[in-house]
């Protein structure tokens, strides 16, 4: 499961870096789709993928306030920050805990941990997927979708003998 | 590993519902971004799917033409014609093959069975937030890119103990 967050953390820092040339003001103009700008899409990548791992980890609900953070550079350091707090969380979970059932509070019935795992991941990549027709509109450098040639085949057969999901 | 299939497979048919809806015309003008048009996207995630599928699984490439799937009726047709080929192919092949190493003609190193399987899951659901950033602009109903609430928990418990990656 790791790669598959590395994976998304790669393409995400790939994305920031683009994104930072343009101007704050491009990035918090109202579009069409997805969650509204360019700037509440990071954000919101970040902060979904927090809260779901906070909660499945039974902590109580962090929520970053959006008007905390007008900048993508501030976007990133929280990015940074919450990328810390799930390595920490994950890098404790027993890899046979995907298998277990979780209740968070926003979800009426129970869910399995590594269906949210998994939806946190696929989350991040459909929402980079909207970023990625942006930028092309804007006629920035397009990042590689690509999970090959990131070295990420060759972290999978090191997972395969770990105990860890992280 | 199936049900993240499962899961691109139902929004895949998901989208194609939605944009039914829409005139062929619509459908193939050219747009900025992803592979140019709505109905060459949708062509495009089934092409890449059984591509890499068929490489890996060492069968020769398979190519349709463009030219020959003009709406997207015949696009949905491929799409099922070759899902059914790629659930023959992974349903033969056993749990632990992820781990081995693939060499396809187009990639010049080696790479890992699972991690081409990663990267099509991937490539489909980046193209998929591509599709729902158009869906928005042309006013058609958005498909949840949710991995929850599908039934795939589940169906990942009962992948849990089998010995085939479908």
């Amino acid at each position: 499961m790791k790669s598959w967050f590395e994976y998304n953390w790669q393409v995400r820092d790939q994305w920031f870096d683009e994104y930072r040339l343009l101007a704050t003001e491009e990035l918090v103009k109202e579009r069409t789709g997805g969650v509204g700008t360019i700037l509440r899409t990071f954000f919101h990548i970040v902060d979904v993928e927090l809260s779901w791992i906070r909660a499945i980890d039974g902590l109580e609900d962090w929520e970053p306030r959006f008007e905390d953070y007008p900048t993508l550079d501030s976007v990133k350091d929280l990015s940074d920050a919450c990328r810390k707090q799930v390595t920490d969380i994950l890098s404790k979970a027993d890899a046979d805990k995907v298998y277990t059932e979780v209740q968070v509070s926003w979800h009426p019935e129970p869910l399995i941990y590594g269906e949210v795992l998994r939806h946190v991941i696929a989350h991040e990549i459909h929402h980079i997927g909207q970023l990625s027709i942006w930028a092309k509109e804007l006629g920035i450098q397009q990042v590689s979708a690509n999970y090959i040639d990131r070295g990420l085949g060759r972290q999978m057969l090191q997972e395969k003998t770990r105990l860890r999901i992280f």
